[in-house]
């Protein structure tokens, strides 16, 4: 067995794993992830209705036809705001449904890594399983390299120097939110683009930072593409794609 | 040869690696942190005086004793104010020996890996190296898992929820700002506590939020301490300290 193996460890009967596997890249995972990404019985994920599910893609390399999957299905939503009381209910059924096809293996004693894009408890859906299963069955969480850090290696920007505050932002936010935000920021992140992407460029170029902000899609991932926001006039992104807006606080 | 690593890959010839190696736990490096970290001619890292090295004490069941290592060990500046000139004007000086030496290293053809706790470019002092060297050499930087996220990780609380505002926010400002800031987040996580902890616990109480705040200590690591901020009346904190206030966002 390597030394990596041998760091990395291995999956231990009826527990549940939260797996962070980094933003796209397999060689991101951690030695940790890797190793239960090979040893848990079973390897959950979510995905949406058609797609192999962007989890599953990162850690493709690391699997085998051998290995039992259990794939957890979105219901179909597209249309649907996320405000909405009913769609709000119908995503809230589906995670109870997936907490309960989790629990039934962990029942059996049978351990479950669940795959979260970036780190799991960053805006990782994740969390709700974590919140419905965590008081009954041992839990363990590993951290993941985020989404963000995975973009702005990319980009070759470091984002936060010396004493620059970093606001995190979702692009789902009002547009005038967003504006206001960004107006007290030394550096800023703006996740969750993807449909957002005309009031994304409006608000940053509103909060007069157009010029220092980066447009960053499916970072470290095959397809990926840096170019500047104001370069961008995409009525929308994917569903990996960020907006960055480097710091500029002291460089020694 | 293992799979873990065959997909780590190995270092090439007269290139610099800035590799993030995580919060602390060694289980958190990435494969591709783990693989150069074993494969890099020089394996470079900052240090205090008299200390080991934080990064390299991480990294410590990766190395043996054939190992190269170059060891930059900071100017002793621990009663001088970062924001006094002299400070600035040493460490600048520091800095530029630092990458004199590396530069040195990279043009002989071996290659060099510098490690950066957490993310090289999230705080790290990476960065310092890497505006001196980007332009005259080959340089890859490898994301890490940050400190933050080891933290929130072992606090097992998630950081952020549905359409969250995150504030990173450096301990070091002053308490006004600190406190003003605080006040328009959803989730906070306050960086750089050490010395300023008593201050940032009077801004996290001001801003009302002390309630929901929690003190980690070396999280992830031996000695590991997490307890409610309210409950911690420390003078100052170690190096690895922070403050956390999670989000409460739309839970599903």
């Amino acid at each position: 067995m390597s030394l990596l193996d041998t760091i990395a460890g291995r999956a231990e009967a009826g527990t549940l794993y939260g797996i962070g596997v980094g933003p796209g890249d397999v060689r991101y995972l951690t030695l940790r992830a890797a190793g239960l990404v090979r040893s848990v019985d079973v390897v959950g994920f979510f995905a949406k209705r058609g797609l192999e599910g962007n989890a599953r893609r990162i850690v493709a390399p690391l699997m085998d036809a051998s290995r039992h999957e259990l794939r957890l299905e979105y219901p179909v939503t597209e249309e649907v705001p996320v405000a909405d009381a009913a769609y709000q209910a119908e995503i809230a059924a589906f995670y109870r449904r997936a907490a309960e096809s989790i629990a039934a293996h962990l029942q059996a004693g049978r351990s479950v890594g669940l795959l979260s894009e970036g780190d799991p408890f960053f805006y990782g859906s994740f969390m709700h399983m974590w919140r419905r299963l965590d008081r009954d069955f041992p839990v363990e969480v590993v951290p993941g390299v985020t989404g963000m850090s995975g973009c702005w290696t990319q980009a070759n920007v470091p984002i936060t120097w010396g004493d620059d505050i970093l606001s995190v932002l979702p692009g789902t936010l009002a547009e005038d939110v967003l504006c206001d935000r960004l107006q007290r920021c030394e550096a800023a992140v703006i996740m969750k683009v993807g449909r957002n992407l005309p009031k994304v460029k409006r608000a940053v170029t509103g909060a007069g930072l157009l010029a220092r902000a980066l447009y960053v899609e499916r970072g470290t991932m095959d397809g990926q593409r840096i170019v500047p926001l104001s370069a961008c006039d995409d009525e929308r992104g994917p569903y990996f794609s960020m907006v960055l807006i480097p710091g500029q606080g002291r460089q020694l």
